[in-house]
């Protein structure tokens, strides 16, 4: 095969967090998310050709812009003899809390990465994307990164040098998203949070943490019912979704696994099982359209494939 | 088969927390453990008949005993209209941070059940040797409990309502403990512990149990040698266990996978491949003993039976 010139990647939206895994957990979203096309020019830099699709106004300086950091990273360490022109198509809303800064910075490095002599593995593809993440929120994260890139439910142990895991997830649960026509940033939501957790909620996470995964990985519905609850973020960020609990209180009478919220918010995503999943995102879109907020709906299975390139020339 | 009159069981000691799951995980110490006979006798209530072995000055009071409140509670449930006679023949020293209490309550109402007229499953038997570990430690956890009931590593999740999981551990994997000659109660070990902890630790030990659990799912040994690791209790602890840092040095100088403290300690166990367990024993006995404190020493695999009947008549 000889090396494209141009190549156009897609990597899904996520769902930060998953409840119990603030931080460490995400899954991805295969319906949504954003492209990129990476075109090599001979000249050095990154350069951002332009924004397209739901989202259109973000910078096109690269230093200032997701996809544009993370090229530049890559480019720095992996491609001292050319460039990078970037045109970006945004599929995910902005501050959704549907990882749309990670899944920019993803198709781009994967869509870049296509273009290299030597192109890298996944786990490098990671860091550089981090780079991007970096700028959209004001902090290190890797959750929705992970869950982009690799796809599927995501485990990220260690920033420096991070491990990553997939975790099985049961092919009968799909998970329901609604996106409330509100705005939150990803600084507001980390703003509110509390700097010390009380020991119990700890522990309490912690069961429900580990219970989750080892539920995954069992296909045990019951434990992974009995564990997805976030008794530590939810609390804290649920005052900043209007109608927080009724939606969740919505989704739970529906048969919902679980219900929390998607990353920083606003929005809502519940797990159930495949059978439930209309009659749960009836129930969470009607709950916030009762308040007048408009919303947008997706139904997602999980255990599906991460980021990839799906055009090369 | 006849109900027996007479059963004798044993039940193993554990390792509490695994140092990732503060409360909630535990895996059982299958060379080391407490056996109970227990002796239906026409008469309603529980008595203690003697205590034997490697601690002998516990309470005969059954109000005060930890297998006798377990039994106890299972009589006033599933008994109605006979007692127990308990002999128990501790194998587990003192206050060493290996479980006693939680064997001693386990191997008595699994031998009482061998003489109900109709004995109950695992989860029942949980909740009554829980009475029990209540009275020896002050609080309701569960972690040692699960492990020597189930036997292997053991999560619990909930305390009300527990939901139990065997967590596989890949055969390679040995624990080596080292119980140093000094006593702490469980009170106190628990008294030091602050009551709230920072986010970016509690993040820290979310990726940790998080990657611990999922290393073990997919015998992933470098997974769970990142992950084996706690950033919330030990650092606590520590202090009140003399030379544990140097202890755990030498652990990890010979190739451990992971050392912290069993439970609330003194003892302190590592894991490491079965090649690298006498080398990981004799470092970190050395290095108690460069102090002059003596030690026990055992070595045992971990995915392994809990708690049974040996004997019946």
């Amino acid at each position: 095969m000889t090396r494209p010139s141009s190549a156009l990647a897609f990597a899904p939206a996520s769902v930060g967090n998953v409840a119990v895994g603030f931080d460490v957990l995400g899954h991805s979203v295969p319906v949504l998310g954003d492209r990129v096309r990476a075109v090599r020019t001979p000249d050095r830099g990154v350069r951002i050709r332009g924004v397209t699709g739901v989202v259109t106004d973000l910078p096109l300086d690269p230093a200032r812009n997701t996809a544009g950091v993370a090229v530049s990273a890559l480019a720095g360490a992996l491609a001292p003899g050319h460039g990078f022109e970037l045109t970006i198509d945004k599929g995910i809303p902005l501050a959704s809390g549907l990882g749309g800064s990670a899944a920019s910075a993803v198709a781009a490095v994967v869509a870049a990465n296509a273009l290299l002599d030597e192109p890298v593995d996944a786990l490098q593809l990671l860091k550089f994307a981090m780079a991007g993440e970096a700028v959209a929120s004001g902090a290190t994260h890797v959750d929705n990164i992970a869950a982009s890139l690799y796809g599927g439910l995501v485990l990220t142990v260690g920033i420096d040098d991070p491990v990553v895991t997939r975790i099985p997830v049961p092919d009968v649960i799909r998970c329901v998203l609604v996106h409330p026509h509100v705005q939150l940033t990803t600084h507001a939501a980390r703003e509110i949070l509390a700097r010390a957790i009380s020991l119990s909620d700890v522990v309490w996470q912690e069961a429900n943490l580990a219970g989750f995964v080892a539920g995954c990985f069992t296909s045990d519905l019951r434990l992974i019912r009995a564990s997805l609850e976030d008794v530590v973020i939810e609390p804290q960020r649920k005052r900043l979704i209007p109608g927080f609990e009724r939606v969740k209180r919505a989704a739970m009478a529906a048969n919902a696994i679980g219900c929390s919220i998607s990353g920083a918010g606003p929005t809502v995503f519940a797990w159930c099982e495949a059978p439930d999943a209309d009659a749960v995102s009836r129930g969470m879109a009607g709950a916030f359209e009762a308040d007048g907020i408009g919303t947008d709906v997706w139904i997602a299975p999980i255990d599906t494939a991460g980021a990839r390139v799906v055009e090369r020339s």
